[in-house]
């Protein structure tokens, strides 16, 4: 069973499966915290219906774009999700498992991605069934997120970025796996559910071979105290704008 | 040359060296977020004069202080300091170095502590010239980060904190250096100059032995917009508060 929803207050249409883990806040942010140029390259990992490439394609005109996702529904669903979207021709969708050496050295040994990202499955625990979208969506499998950033680093140009977004509760492993496949000089962006409260979610972005020093930006704060969106939210989220770049 | 100065509105009196790097803010802070309570042992590693330690003191009664610097003129000034705010009995200074295995040994075959925390030389560089305080203050000697934080954990308790005050441009070597000391579950304070401007200081704490998620807190901003403290500032270094737990 499918929905049909839209993204960036109209811009994006996506196809996404009813009772899987549906397409939203984080997707939305982690497009906005690409900085990606028209023409550049662009890598996704771990894609599901395509609502982050398809974001980050509506605001930066021109990217050609390859995304990965291991489940092939979802991968058939990200290629309908391209088309429908007038991309067909910028976007090609892999169905394959980023913990598969044959992809792996496939994607490194093609033309380097200027950015790659991914908002991976980020809880420890076992591999999940495969029948359980949801699960799987969420709760890292064989591959931990150290996979996941050396996975999108290794096929990434020198000083290319890689932007991750992750609940606050993984930023020690999300900066560690960064670092540890040679991304440096991260950019921590917080996602502030209102003011006075723990951020839920960062982004963090890094950039390979960088050696700068990281940067807490303010970030984001998502809900207004009276409900809505924030302003700033709100030019991410409906506006379709990018994270703004800290002074 | 020596000025005294008073820290925490007045509770705490601290001479110290006109021309080394100042107590300030950051000493304040770093003191705020070690959730000491009273009878505790608690460890600074590279105390300066100890306005650090003397503000911890001053917040929480009956502290047990030992603490080690590696300049003995800065050593014996702090024993004069916590004399002067009659903190004699409670207070132990070691002149020594933190890459001093004996000394490292020594600390963790004596009683565990509770809490230990340091404002550490941060900046990666050669070992700077003896007679150059403000540098050795700043700048990483031989010693570096992931030093400072083994140091300073192998003699805590298990479960106890250890607290560190860094630029923000090191949270990402703070966070692996705490990890890589056996502290987890991390608590990043960012601390805002002002709104809408990146961090330009962070606390990190950790847990011996923790393996909780990390936690992100919405920090504290420094600078009210027409000048002056925060209220929320202001709470800390005026009025000697703890910083506020996240929720």
């Amino acid at each position: 069973m499918l929905t049909e929803d839209t993204l960036l207050g109209g811009r994006v249409r996506l196809r996404q499966p009813r009772d899987g883990l549906r397409a939203g806040l984080d997707a939305v942010m982690l497009a906005a915290a690409v900085p990606a140029r028209p023409g550049e390259r662009v890598l996704e990992a771990g894609c599901g219906s395509g609502a982050a490439f398809l974001c980050l394609a509506a605001r930066v005109p021109g990217l050609r774009v390859t995304a990965v996702e291991r489940d092939p529904v979802l991968a058939a669903l990200a290629r309908a999700n391209a088309e429908a979207n007038g991309l067909a021709d910028r976007v090609e969708v892999l169905a394959g498992d980023i913990g598969d050496p044959a992809l792996a050295h496939a994607l490194a040994a093609s033309a380097r991605f200027d950015h790659a990202f991914a908002n991976p499955p980020y809880w420890p625990g076992g591999t999940p069934p495969p029948a359980d979208r949801r699960r799987a969506a969420v709760q890292e499998g064989e591959a931990r997120l150290a996979d996941w950033a050396r996975f999108l680093a290794a096929p990434l140009a020198w000083r290319g970025t890689l932007a991750l977004v992750l609940p606050a509760a993984r930023l020690d492993a999300g900066l560690r796996a960064l670092g540890d496949s040679g991304c440096g000089g991260p950019l921590v962006v917080p996602l502030w559910p209102r003011d006075a409260l723990p951020a839920k979610r960062v982004l963090l972005r890094a950039v390979r071979g960088g050696r700068g020093p990281s940067r807490l930006a303010p970030g984001i704060a998502l809900h207004r105290p009276g409900g809505g969106w924030t302003k700033a939210a709100a030019a991410i989220l409906d506006a379709g704008a990018a994270i703004p770049e800290p002074a």
